[in-house]
């Protein structure tokens, strides 16, 4: 079956999937984005999720397309006609389709555009917590509303390109002053040598994350003890044990950073309890 | 008649003029543009332009998606198929279409499109050496990599939109330690009491505008001083005369910052003599 794409307002085969070169998504990157998981069937975290992406279209004055019934409707139906069980549904809404000109039109209709991908969470959590993966650092040289999910992303995919070239799995950004904000798509968290879960707090300039809300009360119910701070490059190659977050990768262990290990260099026990609560987090249809 | 768009390689109507939503361009701002002036049916500095244009695509690692022979064939056509006089062309190229994933993708076909609107320089030009234009002071909140002419421009039209709310046709960026960068889509400059131009030197992390090179070349010319240095607001507050260049602004004086006059408040005899000049450079198609 060939996947099927939500396009303003109709569903069609991905290979007529098209929107108007003079979109100011294509011009401009002026849009925002989210990124669902399903897991068997359920769209995960999907109130978070709308909340982010109201807030996202609010600090950028776009107009939502619609309400948010008929949004959730519309979610779920494509995951429905893509027959999804496990899967990735990726969401992008733009300010529209404008004569190309900087300012905000004077009219404008917002472009809603939905696609799912199938995906092995299973699988991907169980290599996640045997294996974990290497990360490099890099430059944050990102602008200064990294808090907005929008599709402005050039300075994310030369990071995590840059990382997939140092052999690495993600890029963890480090600002001028040293400091870890984020991964290129993920949230970066560390556990210090006396147990305590350390992660960036979501005030200083980077993405709230959405996994990262949900593992951080995941790690509360299991009694765990959280700060939320800055944490240099330096102080998180000493860490006992170093992960990321994220829709797709839920909670990942990084196992390795810039070729020096991470504790013993293999996942660590509080990230795959993590993993395990996570999982359940999942299961439970949250 | 309607307007008529280079995509993909075939010349389509405007409103069929489409690009698939996978398109790193629409999804990441993996992309690069130019914008050329056409005066009398000539391409005003097309071969510094297709210089950057390189050289963006060289520092992105985006594949050049045809030689420089075919893309003057295309750029030209457009303007002949849309029967343009004097006008604007826009280009943009982007990685491509690729299931969307951060890295760049193995293999994807870049992307290019070209469109062209109809533009009356001699009235734009006799209305800005006449009256001249406000500006406002808006942060510089963008990315460490401004010298690339990307789609990355959130930032940029979110200062364009604050600059026009402000009453202001341009947005002038200033840096954290109060140093002016560049207009929202221009070049700035100012001319201090001592009659010298000053404008930032491209080397600082600022987009190389060809205008900018080739007033440069015209004040070069006529005899005037030339300092390419930094300059904090308070100083241009305090000069003789302001102006920014762009492709499609000429050059234009700046007579109000921040409901400040910059010097009496009207367009100087340096701006004047420069707009002249330079008409007359584009008018010997340059």
């Amino acid at each position: 079956m060939s996947r099927v794409a939500y396009v303003n307002g109709t569903y069609v085969p991905m290979n007529e999937a098209y929107v108007h070169i003079d979109d100011r998504g294509y011009q401009f990157a002026d849009g925002v984005y989210e990124g669902i998981s399903v897991r068997r069937g359920k769209l995960v975290d999907l109130e978070p999720h709308l909340d982010r992406l109201w807030r996202s279209m609010q600090e950028l004055r776009i107009a939502p397309p619609m309400e948010r019934a008929p949004m959730r409707f519309i979610l779920r139906e494509v995951v429905r006609r893509n027959r999804i069980n496990d899967g990735f549904i990726y969401m992008q809404i733009t300010r529209g389709v404008a004569r190309r000109d900087h300012p905000f039109p004077a009219h404008s209709v917002p472009a809603m555009v939905v696609t799912v991908k199938r995906m092995d969470f299973d699988a991907s959590m169980k290599r996640a917590a045997e294996q974990g993966v290497a990360a490099s650092s890099q430059p944050d040289i990102r602008w200064g509303r990294c808090d907005v999910k929008s599709t402005s992303l050039l300075p994310n995919i030369l990071a995590k390109q840059a990382a997939r070239e140092a052999g690495a799995f993600e890029a963890v950004l480090v600002d001028k002053d040293g400091y870890v904000t984020e991964g290129s798509s993920t949230n970066i968290w560390m556990v210090t040598k006396d147990g305590k879960l350390v992660t960036r707090s979501t005030d200083d300039n980077i993405l709230p994350g959405i996994t990262r809300q949900s593992v951080k009360k995941v790690a509360e119910s299991l009694q765990m003890s959280i700060e939320e701070r800055k944490f240099s490059l330096e102080e998180v190659k000493d860490a006992a044990e170093m992960f990321l977050t994220s829709s797709t990768s839920c909670a990942t262990p990084i196992v390795v950073l810039d070729g020096e290990k991470i504790g013993d260099g293999t996942p660590g026990p509080v990230a795959k309890r993590l993993i395990e609560a996570y999982q359940a987090y999942m299961d439970a249809g949250a």
